[in-house]
């Protein structure tokens, strides 16, 4: 199968795999125990966190590991949620579901508000900025790269309006890090990541956040692992494939993301000339090189999938976690995108094992899937006056 | 090196090594996209609760996969305080600081009892039963074995009061699993576990709830995976490896607690004979059959643990979570123990691969470390008054 589901998880790197091998079979032993095999792991623990320090840019004192970027975002949500009881959150109206249903959890929906995105799917600065000149915010959280689209968030700017106006800024980078270099996003005042997007092991992930203005935060308590902020028995194979996997997707994106992005736009020509009647959902903003927002001009998207599939393409009708409860993208609803493109929309994802030549038969795929549906669909209904693409 | 600390954490069976590497490689798709390398890993999630719901007599829906006990734990505590607000929790004075803090936490200090023990290390019933028939009390915690002694808790009993008076049972069943069969805790309201205690991989565990009285638990949200009550994408690797390594040790434990047993009672004749004035903390209580809080009759537990490491052993000084803030154990300090003796205990857990033979080597380390500590004692001060152990 040719893989196209890579913003919901991908595979597990070979060198994060030997990582995790060799750490089950040499460092197996707790971080925690005074002993010298558990020193050594500690060492080792503490070796990661500075390697991901040094990838980040930030400090190493600065970073807990986590089983995951949920984790990280429900953290900091009711960390922040509890600093300031009064105070309310501004939450792009496009996060992943790990940050908007926390922050309404733990701040209430009346304390929060959804800033809006533009058509292409970029979060409005404008709004932003007018929203905490009222002021009464005191927490933000912007997504670095959306994952329904790809399209790159104005972090940055964000960051600067909510440090501007004392908020704090957390920025759920989930869908950066791995396809986008690791020094690339602003010192925000908390960045959560997670391995598996990246060819790390799934259950890993981590939380940066700002040592000085967030001095205080931890997550979940229990035990003095993570220096106080995040009890648990660290997971060191966990972490240690992490940071393999890192390592080596942050030299790759530095290498190779011009010829990837150049294979996604080539892929896109030939999809739109193919399929007259399809668009690009947020073409007009910054994507990242790996995701496509497929809108098809005819055909529910879940026939669309399982035809793709069928000829040996792993694609997917959008968000793995919003696909459980059968809703459909609240990012395309958010970029007023009509529910019923939305149902005729299919996300395809690439990894770093994806070639040109996967992106040019995928095209060839979705051609052949659009005869062939607009072949069935006549067949059905002869009076559908549906027209088979040339 | 002989492996002594295995309460703190255990090395992987190589079943689940096998396990995990072979959902990386076959089933690293996430459960939640719509896919059929989706659906097959989904479908695989669903087996494996299936597997621990048959090996706990549970049921599979009343499962939740977490990152560990730890966070099960958070989650129960968290929950339990939400759904009353104003009543008490009565929590043992020994749980672990992953049950004490987070019933601390969310429950705050005005709305917890501590329940105490008695000198074995055993939870006072009478006065459970006195404090729950006083009223006011939601939620009691208990844990199955004590991570310090090894005292296996009077669970069923304990239960059978809470369920009397109307209050939600949980217990911490983290040192249990792996040590008994998993099978043999009663039906509690919740039941936590953790993978890398009986030969699973760090950070993965599981909460087992009662689904009709706490129908509306839930721990991290932001997505609807494991039936909505669970958000982040599924560790399905770090799953299937803890369900290899539970129904592995599961087996074991049917098969040889008796000979486990008897090696470590021998094990303790010979130390008690050898070094007089020693004892075993809880020794009279019933106790997992890989744990011995040895109290020494004279010299600092660092040193003795500093000593057997040279001589092959890793051991540990007390329970690896409470060494991180350097606290000497709550667990003997509860049960009445001098903080002076508290400093001469060492805690010994063995695990699956521990033979009759590293038992009886560790007696005779112990012997020969009690003698040279002597010497070494009289050397530096030879007005001390100690006598070397014949």
């Amino acid at each position: 199968m040719r893989y196209f589901d890579a913003n919901a998880t991908t595979p597990l790197r070979p060198a994060a795999m030997s990582a995790w091998a060799n750490a089950q079979s040499s460092l197996w032993q707790n971080p925690a125990s005074p002993s010298s095999a558990g020193a050594r792991a500690a060492s080792t623990l503490e070796h990661c966190r500075e390697q991901l320090a040094t990838l980040t840019g930030t400090r190493a004192s600065g970073i807990v590991f986590t089983s995951g970027a949920t984790e990280a975002n429900n953290a900091v949500a009711a960390f922040e949620a509890a600093r300031t009881p009064d105070a309310c959150a501004i939450v792009s109206a496009i996060e992943h579901p790990s940050v908007l249903e926390p922050v309404k959890k733990f701040f209430g929906a009346r304390r929060l508000r959804l800033l809006p995105v533009d058509a292409s799917g970029t979060a409005r600065l404008d709004v932003l900025k007018d929203w905490l000149a009222a002021g009464g915010t005191t927490f933000v959280s912007l997504m670095a790269v959306n994952n329904d689209t790809g399209v790159v968030q104005p972090v940055a700017a964000a960051h600067a309006l909510a440090a501007l106006h004392g908020a704090r800024f957390h920025c759920d980078a989930t869908q950066w890090f791995g396809k986008f270099p690791a020094g690339g996003l602003p010192a925000c005042d908390y960045i959560s990541g997670s391995a598996h997007k990246f060819g790390g092991p799934k259950g890993t992930g981590f939380l940066i956040f700002d040592t000085v203005r967030n001095a205080a935060f931890s997550g979940q308590c229990g035990g003095g692992q993570e220096h106080g902020r995040r009890a648990g028995t660290v997971n060191l194979p966990g972490i240690a494939a992490m940071l393999a996997a890192l390592d080596e997707a942050d030299a790759e994106a530095a290498e190779e993301n011009t010829a990837r992005e150049a294979a996604r736009t080539r892929f896109e020509e030939i999809v739109l000339q193919e399929i007259p009647g399809a668009h690009i959902h947020g073409s007009t903003a910054q994507r990242a090189w790996n995701t496509v927002s497929l809108a098809l001009p005819r055909h529910d998207n879940l026939r669309w999938m399982k035809r793709l599939e069928r000829l040996g393409f792993t694609v997917s009708t959008g968000s793995a976690c919003a696909s459980l409860d059968g809703s459909p993208s609240h990012t395309l609803a958010a970029m007023g995108c009509d529910s019923a493109v939305v149902r005729r929309t299919l996300r395809l994802s690439a990894y770093w094992e994806t070639l040109p030549s996967d992106w040019h038969m995928l095209a060839g795929a979705l051609g052949q899937t659009a005869r062939a549906l607009d072949e069935e669909a006549r067949h059905t209904d002869p009076e559908s006056g549906v027209i088979t693409v040339p």
